[in-house]
């Protein structure tokens, strides 16, 4: 192989500075998640073909990626058959398991296939990688991990109170303040689709809706005529368009807009409880708000609708994002079973916290001290100091070989090393700190002390 | 979907408590690799196919999961040629991916692919599954992970020296004590393959004698002579079949074996530098043994061998292994890097602990205290306490729905929750432990100190 070894399109290397972000940000999601009672599960990389395929639409189909079966996979499939195939009918003969689209489909299955060693209701999160064949591009990824905290078996609101304190609990962690917290609610939007005559349209409607921030008032409305939808009916949604106030004003105007219709109500009555309590509760650093624009994935929510906005200044779509499904675990035979849950956008998260600078220093501080390297007579006395700084849980290096003293300086100074250990003599450590210059002379205790 | 769903053979699903254990385990590692000054990377899930295929054998490459490509992969494949195709031969044209198979070769090709911006040494730790189509059986599964430390362009021996401390620490913090560290030399084998005039048939040899503990004596020579080894070699080798006492007495016994082989002298020198240092700095609770038997993956050690075994009297097979290997990066056009790195088997380890009772019980205690739900009347205090206690990183929960008091009890128990909060009134709490049964009224601050 002479070419420069290079990694498949869409995927990643993440280098040590890289790995310590990720993990400091996932550190901080374990915690808070399990504060709230999650408990973590995995589930394997690939699942069997019949797990994931039709769960996604013809578009997710596509984008999931399949594992050819080991051994002669052509030994079943006869050369006539191969003659007139297409690739689709081959796929299903040639693989039998594909590497999972998300972590919602599997936590799905794994609910019905161990029912019986669970206690409902089961709350869970999962922080595992997914991948997704979608065409590469600017923070979009073909592996990438998904941060998903879920509960099932319980219909109780206070879950999407709770789910709204989780988002802000995280984020107020990582420095993140701002955030806005965006609720939505799927009996709202089937609400207002009943009461302007287009239940019929309902995921037309708002699948335009959806996109009012994007080509606006008059794109939306071109868009839902085009669909279909009546100018009457444009006439009766028109107060959506501008739909302004406190929460408190937008749920008032929601309660006379969808006054006749008991789905809708339904939802006013749904976000008037989580909204009310949560604000009784009150936010550390985050901003719920109700937007009635907001659709996701409709056909899959029943109930709730949340996603997270980065805050503002910052350009990045949402950074979260989730909902309630009252049927999740109904794919695979266990009926009325009731889900809501959130998902933390790992990747976007990173780029929002690197473009604001909210990284701690301390994260990507790997090794605190490294001891020079004198050649093998002073070798052993550094090791058996290191020995002891270890111990201390202080990260501790001694340069390998006896290499030129400028070498492994620079060493230090670029793996950003903060302190050197430059002499040992009589019992006394001659430290420097790389940033500052400074140099001191000390006993074993002092050091061990300033560098813990 | 009719049938129950299930998962693809050889894989798993972890529950909460399988995942706490295992995250238990690695967090230790984690720490004592940083610790010693190893940096953490992580690299895609699947490789370019020519990254992986050919690095393992023909047996390895027969292991390795192969991934379809994406939309129609028949395109560029005529029905002419698919009627003569053999299977290997439509896998390249129709499989540009594959998971990775270990994290060596994924770490050469990072290593070669990012060498501009790595400081050398480079001293990385990875922790991630890998996946092999082997035939899945007891503690072998298809999917698992790989915890490696490897340093890369560095000779030193001190290197080693290191690698057995960090093995020992780690297990030791693991509460695993009496371990066995093997260490062994390809230059030993080399030298001894040398002296008996056995060089061409090397791995003949080793292969034979690192069954020395399966088929025994007799079995050894048999297999060897059946290999075409000479009686005359089998006397001089007789001495490996007894091959016991200190290290020290093993190390003077190769030295007289191998007084004729410059390469074997340089091996008993490389083991009688990295034994001697291990054993005057000490090891906590493992022991370091010279075991002359020890091959594991021949082709690819140059330097030091090392394999450890779980304490006597536990059934397992070795539970970590590494070595030197002089030309890690040659494969990917990089040459002269010399690498040395251990592996240590989750999995196994995981057994290990779990026989021997070694988890501490905090591992699996998720959520520490529960608050019964008395309805909506009182949900809003609940919700209040429950929002003091996770600020104090208390793992807390309320019942979602107003159950029956017992099915709530039930709940807690079966969740292994050690505490319930049954009443609050007047601001106070009374709390009952569901171990012992007490239950104490208590106000907040005691509450929250209890419960930390």
């Amino acid at each position: 192989m002479a070419s420069k070894p290079s990694i498949p399109k869409g995927t990643r290397d993440f280098s040590p500075v890289e790995v310590s972000k990720r993990n400091y940000i996932i550190a901080i999601m374990r915690t808070h998640f399990e504060n709230y009672g999650y408990q973590p599960i995995e589930t394997p990389s690939f699942e069997n073909s019949d797990t994931l395929m039709g769960k996604y639409g013809e578009e997710g189909d596509r984008l999931i990626f399949k594992i050819l079966n080991n051994g002669d996979y052509l030994d079943k499939v006869s050369s006539e058959e191969l003659q007139t195939i297409n690739y689709k009918q081959l796929t299903s003969k040639i693989s039998e398991k594909a590497l999972r689209y998300d972590l919602t489909v599997p936590f799905a299955r794994y609910v019905v296939q161990h029912q019986s060693e669970i206690e409902f209701p089961f709350k869970r999160y999962q922080i595992q990688p997914v991948w997704r064949a979608d065409r590469p591009q600017k923070g979009r990824f073909r592996e990438f991990y998904q941060c998903d905290a879920d509960v099932v078996g319980s219909t109780s609101l206070w879950q999407e109170v709770e789910l709204v304190q989780l988002y802000d609990a995280v984020f107020a962690e990582l420095g993140l303040y701002g955030v806005t917290i965006k609720i939505n609610n799927r009996k709202i939007l089937s609400g207002i689709a009943e009461v302007i005559g287009a239940s019929d349209k309902l995921i037309d409607f708002t699948v335009a809706l959806d996109k009012l921030d994007k080509i606006g008032e008059d794109g939306v409305k071109k868009e839902m005529l085009e669909k279909g939808i009546s100018e009457e009916a444009l006439v009766k949604v028109q107060p959506l368009f501008n739909f302004t106030g406190t929460i408190q004003e937008k749920i008032e105007k929601l309660s006379v807009l969808l006054s006749s219709s008991e789905e809708g109500i339904k939802g006013v009555e749904e976000l008037q409880f989580i909204c009310d309590n949560v604000s009784k509760l009150g936010l550390q650093k985050a901003t719920l708000d109700l937007d009635v624009t907001l659709a996701r994935g409709l056909n899959y929510y029943t109930g709730a609708i949340f996603e997270v906005a980065a805050p503002e200044g910052v350009a990045m779509g949402s950074i979260g994002g989730g909902g309630r499904y009252d049927d999740l675990t109904g794919i695979f035979g266990l009926k009325n079973m009731s889900g809501v849950g959130i998902s933390f956008g790992l990747d976007r998260i990173y780029l929002v916290l690197d473009e604001l600078g909210l990284f701690p220093e301390t994260v990507t501080t790997a090794t605190k001290v490294m001891f020079l390297n004198f050649g093998e007579t002073q070798s052993f006395e550094v090791m058996q100091t290191i020995q002891k700084l270890r111990v201390a849980n202080i990260k501790t290096e001694m340069y390998p070989d006896a290499a030129k003293i400028d070498k492994q300086f620079k060493y230090a100074e670029r793996r950003g090393i903060p302190f050197v250990v430059k002499e040992i003599s009589n019992g006394l450590f001659t430290l420097k700190n790389i940033i500052s210059g400074e140099q001191v002379q000390v006993d074993f205790s002092t050091l061990s002390k300033t560098l813990k």
